[in-house]
């Protein structure tokens, strides 16, 4: 009996590694083939909504997915079982993201249609960062996230005060374009605003008259502006980090005249001549 | 008659800090509630300029706007009279905004649907800032303030140039594209020059000879060109503000003659010649 | 004769003071008003290309701008009499300038039509930066120049490598999509791709076939990372430029130790503590 | 016999430094007259494309191609004989490029319509950079390479979020808008996703509904965001690898070690202590 725990025990233990683990060659094969059949299962989704492939192929895809809905489902009670703190894991963002991917598809039994939201999927290959080591680009501490983090705060007012521009603009168009030139409502000139704002400009609405397009092009000039913002933002901190990350790595004090050596291949100092030491 | 006097201060003050301060519990519930009435007003006019929202709901609308007009006209009358310096806040940013946001309502009444301009009331959720305590992002002293400052002159100047371009090549695609194409007149080859520029591009009007198809294609690439430049000199302005404000956080201060002292290598202060201590 | 001469002299000096300087207040006057009739001058062709304008005000536009045109004419002469060396200010960029704005209207006598190109009297609006002192912006040693100049040779080769890719993309869209979506030929395929990549998309035409769609969606997420590059390059050149500027303005040497002291408040030297001279 | 050899030999050399040079007054004419060949097939098969074109010029073209594509043959096969490792030509990246340039029009004969593919030869402008001693800007060690390459695994990673974002986003837009608004299945709506995300925004596909439009405003700002980053991460290399540039621009060389000194205000050797000029 006791043997047996021991080798359940054991078991776990290695389906732990394959699941979770990157380092053995079961490891990562696992971790490719996951992440072939997410992105199998993501492709599925897409292609079942295109209506000619769909009644082509409909009996073959709607197999496949629940192929691949109870691979899902074995993977994740073995994550589960194999973890030695499922709550852990239950309660993470993966976790959740991947009780989420299996559920669609079981509710489709109660409400018909539920199953496109199964394209929830594609937020598992965000595992992908996990598998190729790219833990530096994402994590906690990496510079691309620092940089995104510092100038937070920074957008968040930023983008508030681009919503409350665009109001005020958006009711003034309203009022000069009227509901001829497609200005039907504020809420649709607001949603134009932004369209012209971030310079995306689909034209499906568009001024007709001339005030309307003076006042257009003046909103255009200023989003020209306005862009540069976000931008110089996000890149001072880039640069910022980017130069800390690169002073942090290399700076020493001398002994005799406690100045700062940056150069990490000194070995005396630049200012007194001093031997340093190279630890 | 004295004590009246006494309590009618006490109750100004009072109120007062309920209105203008965030400190205290009341003053923050206010501010919220203010806030969220401001939403709401703001959403109304929104709303109201939908037509079949409007044909529902109406007298509902109409309704909701008085009251909450009411309430803003007795909240500007509470910060007059419990201000000190009434004459201040009557003529500030703030005072101007919140009058011209209760004028339209009474208006409305001699000059038919000027109700609408009632949406002027969304500059009002400038107040946030000051609520959330973000005036460090808003203020005078700034980082993002000082930057914009340091930039708008070559914005300026660059906005004029941008102009200048506009009229010629507008000019030029007028008489290549002609009247068929939708350049019906320079200064619609103007707003489509400014269209193109800011890479907006609606689609309303398009090029459709070969030749204002090559010069459209070179405003383009110009565009291109172009629109890296205010990126650059605010990102440039960021950048160096973002280092001052990283230099003054280094900065020590002399004991002997308390100047600045912002070089972290200094062993002597600049300025009298004083030995630093290095911590 | 000699006094007629010399009288003569004076007025031309007089005339040169009032048309070229901008110290006096005459001269300043000079190039206000001058300023105000090229605005209006522009307004003229801008307006007559407006039929419904043109055909209202027609005889009254024709005879504003014969006035115009002979002002400008006497300005032109009094330019060159009053000139010491006119051979500089005719071949100047300026004198250039002044002399197409006043040409398109006598050879309206010759060529009917020829009068739109007037507009090129847009450029004359660049004398702004001379009148307002702004010359410093864009003066042979301004900042904003410089990174321009700097960042010249990198744009170019940029917009060279663009338009391969884009010849490249064009001729696979043409071959993908074919006559029915639009794309015509290989150069309107060319377009579209320029277009697409410089983010303005006008929607005149577009990928219909999924793997043209395809295809644009690679183009757009490449224009996405392209756009950076022209934005990199002035920005960094913007940076540089500025931080050159603020460098220079300060750097001393330290005449003991040798040492550069970059900040010009100090009186002694940061690391020897000699005592600095202040020119 | 031995003669001939030598002759031979002399004539290969020459024409290796007419084709493969460009400090002789041949060498550099040939790369000239090239580009001009390259470029004017390069128009051809554009112009080919153009139906009226085609029609009118047909024969022409097409024995203009054909000459231009014997031409090219020959060249190639000088290339391959006059080169002394010609298996290094042969695969080198303009060695294959040259081979593709030629082969569509040969192969017309068995597979007619791909005669097209022959605008691969635009690939072979790229030879300017050569011609114009532009290596330093696209050579191994440019900046601009540099900067390109260090940001390359972040754009990758960038882009790839990306890709997860519109994959989520367009299934969410296929569900609110439905059918009747254009997006007609998940592939078309990332596709709008992609088109609006980069700000390029055609148009074919807009949102009609009012929850479509909300989404649409949000994922728009998100854009705007979003755009920052690229530009943010290469400017910060950019800006990184300009500094570099700089620096070693005033690195000097210890007269002792032969170690390089990076600091101006250094004294003493960091590596072996010895005492340094200032000069």
């Amino acid at each position: 009996m006791r043997e047996l725990k021991s080798k359940y025990d054991i078991l776990k233990q290695q389906i732990y590694i394959i699941i979770y683990g990157s380092n053995t060659f079961a490891g990562r094969l696992f971790d490719l083939i996951l992440l072939g059949v997410i992105l199998l299962s993501v492709l599925l989704v897409m292609l079942e909504s295109v209506e000619q492939l769909d009644a082509k192929y409909h009996s073959f895809i709607i197999i496949s997915e629940w192929i691949i809905t109870i691979f899902f489902t074995i993977e994740y009670f073995l994550r589960i079982i194999s973890n030695k703190k499922p709550l852990n894991y239950i309660f993470s963002f993966y976790g959740i993201v991947d009780f989420i991917s299996i559920l669609p598809m079981y509710l489709s039994f109660i409400i018909p249609g539920s199953r496109m939201l199964s394209v929830i999927r594609a937020l598992r290959l965000l595992r992908l960062f996990g598998i190729l080591n790219l833990v530096h680009f994402t994590g906690q501490e990496s510079q691309l996230k620092l940089a995104i983090k510092a100038s937070r705060t920074k957008i968040i007012v930023f983008v508030y005060f681009v919503l409350i521009v665009s109001i005020l603009l958006g009711a003034i168009m309203y009022v000069v374009e009227g509901k001829e030139s497609g200005f039907t409502s504020i809420p649709v000139s607001i949603y134009w605003c932004i369209v012209t704002l971030t310079t995306v400009g689909y034209g499906d609405i568009a001024p007709v008259t001339t005030l309307g397009q003076i006042i257009a092009s003046c909103i255009m000039i200023m989003g020209y502006g306005i862009i540069a913002v976000p931008t110089g933002i996000v890149t001072a901190e880039f640069a910022s980090a980017k130069k800390n990350q690169i002073n942090n790595s290399k700076k020493r004090i001398c002994p005799s005249c406690t100045s700062i050596v940056y150069n990490e291949e000194s070995k005396f100092c630049h200012l007194c001549g001093q031997k340093l030491s190279n630890d």
